[in-house]
């Protein structure tokens, strides 16, 4: 066994970190997730996650079968390798060199992304935008991020900063964002945005029953999921504000991007059509007349749920950025 | 003089068209402007540019000095040579095979792009955007248009209506856009969104001395940059205004694709720091806090007024895309 080597796929999130060996034709060979627990310094997280590795290693009779490490995290910067302000992770990640942090637990290459530039990056090698050479990968989890495709190359702009349309503004006088805006896009699409929206809808119908049985934050997604299978109007109305809102944003990518396709992934898209469908209208509805309709392609990641973002990790030194 | 072949550099404005000869090394030879006449048929412009060509022809002595025909016009796409909806001309140009009608008049290479990817194209291989891999460069004249350099290559997108960002919408609930769209970026920064906000000023301050000076589209851009200098409390209102919408939707983009620079050209961006500080201003009050702050360039073309979009029109049989 000692010859076969892995790359080790990490994608950290603001609520589960998901991490897996992936052998060099993208498949999973082994992975699990566990919670984040984002207050904590990220050096307790590393520590779990390598206590995983090496009884995996033990597992498979060898201390040698990693080759290369890659992690996608919010805000990670695959320049510097540091960790920027990320929104939705605790103090101790404010600035943080995260590359040395791994570099200290196993001295092999390391690089590390956007967690959403990750996902892209896993669609692009072996998923939903493998045909495409311009696509908008977009992440609904805790937050809303997104990796961009252009000329079938992953962009990361000057600053490793590009691909943020979580905080594109749809809505100046909107919900306030933590990234110091007002009516960023993920404060509507996104875990943290629909749990805004139940709050709200909460206060507009104190009474409703089904609004009481949304108390449970991991829940929440599913129960809407089958209330609005069940024709709910609320919970009806709760996808198609978000949706609406997302197919504004969509229609502002589109317009500077002119992308063949967006592909969705993460909890929130779990919603699949419920949400994608209102997105779909609103973004034609929102895309300026030189754009034909149904141009743009709304489709959902047919990698395995949750696999996207560590495949795409473990592709990093394969980009040529 | 029969072997010397230049390019012809053709720039369509909605109120101008400029063109001229441009050597292999970027050098305009001669150039002209005329007016473009927009709600004319297409063929009476080209029928005036080839005209003036002849000319050109007879005193240089030779009737072959041309080697290819390059232009920039609204919504031009690279991909089909057509001009598609272009929204600042007139219904002859609504659907139309430009490269066609122009190879009616020389049967040489010819090719077509967004008037401001052209000028883009100009400024990247002769101009202030030479130094940059990630650039955006906007396009202020009658509307407001962009050309996106990213990883040092235009980016046209899947249908070639990339960089439009006249149509990112400011203000989702502002001035009708003839795009269908309500409060797109260049409704206000733009010589026609100047025109609408001096409009709306009249009607605040009927009774305005400035104001009524301001009665001549063509002249209106000058008096408002004299009376800027003069301190003109209404007149520092305009660009007050203008440059911080200008720095909302520049914030937008920028939260896509962080640039290193945006670069200006076209008639209004001759208004220079008085709209352009104001820009940069409102830009970084809008930009995520993970930007750093000054980390985005704002700055004026260098080429010669006028010939960013003739050079690099002139270019485009130079471009890999």
């Amino acid at each position: 066994m000692d010859d076969i080597k892995y790359s080790l796929g990490i994608d950290i999130g603001g609520t589960n970190t998901v991490f897996g060996l992936i052998d060099d034709n993208g498949q999973v060979i082994k992975k699990t997730s566990i919670y984040t627990k984002s207050n904590e310094h990220p050096k307790f997280l590393f520590q779990r996650i390598f206590n995983e590795i090496d009884k995996w290693e033990d597992m498979l009779k060898s201390k040698n079968i990693i080759k290369f490490i890659g992690a996608g995290v919010p805000n990670g910067n695959y320049f510097t390798g540091y960790v920027v302000n990320p929104p939705n992770l605790g103090k101790d990640w404010l600035h943080f060199d995260l590359c040395a942090l791994i570099r200290s637990f196993r001295d092999i290459p390391v690089a590390i992304t956007n967690d959403a530039n990750a996902a892209a990056i896993g669609e692009k090698f072996y998923g939903a935008a493998k045909k495409f050479s311009d696509a908008i990968i977009i992440t609904l989890g805790t937050g809303l991020g997104s990796g961009l495709i252009v000329n079938n190359k992953i962009i990361y702009g000057n600053n490793g900063f590009a691909g943020e349309l979580g905080h594109l503004v749809v809505d100046r006088n909107g919900r306030e964002c933590n990234c110091g805006l007002r009516g960023c896009l993920e404060m509507y699409v996104s875990a943290k945005g629909l749990e805004y929206t139940i709050k709200e809808l909460k206060n507009d119908y104190p009474e409703n029953k089904f609004l009481h049985s949304l108390n449970d934050k991991k829940k929440n997604g599913k129960r809407i999921d089958e209330a609005f299978d069940n024709n709910e109007k609320l919970a009806i109305d709760i996808y198609k504000f978000t949706g609406r809102k997302l197919g504004q944003g969509l229609a502002m990518a589109a317009t500077i991007l002119a992308p063949e396709a967006f592909i969705f992934y993460g909890g929130l898209s779990n919603a699949r059509h419920r949400i994608l469908n209102y997105a779909e209208k609103s973004m034609n509805d929102h895309l300026p007349s030189y754009f034909k309709k149904n141009d743009i392609k709304i489709l959902q990641s047919n990698l395995f749920d949750g696999e996207a973002g560590i495949i795409g990790a473990s592709c990093l030194n394969k980009t040529q950025n």
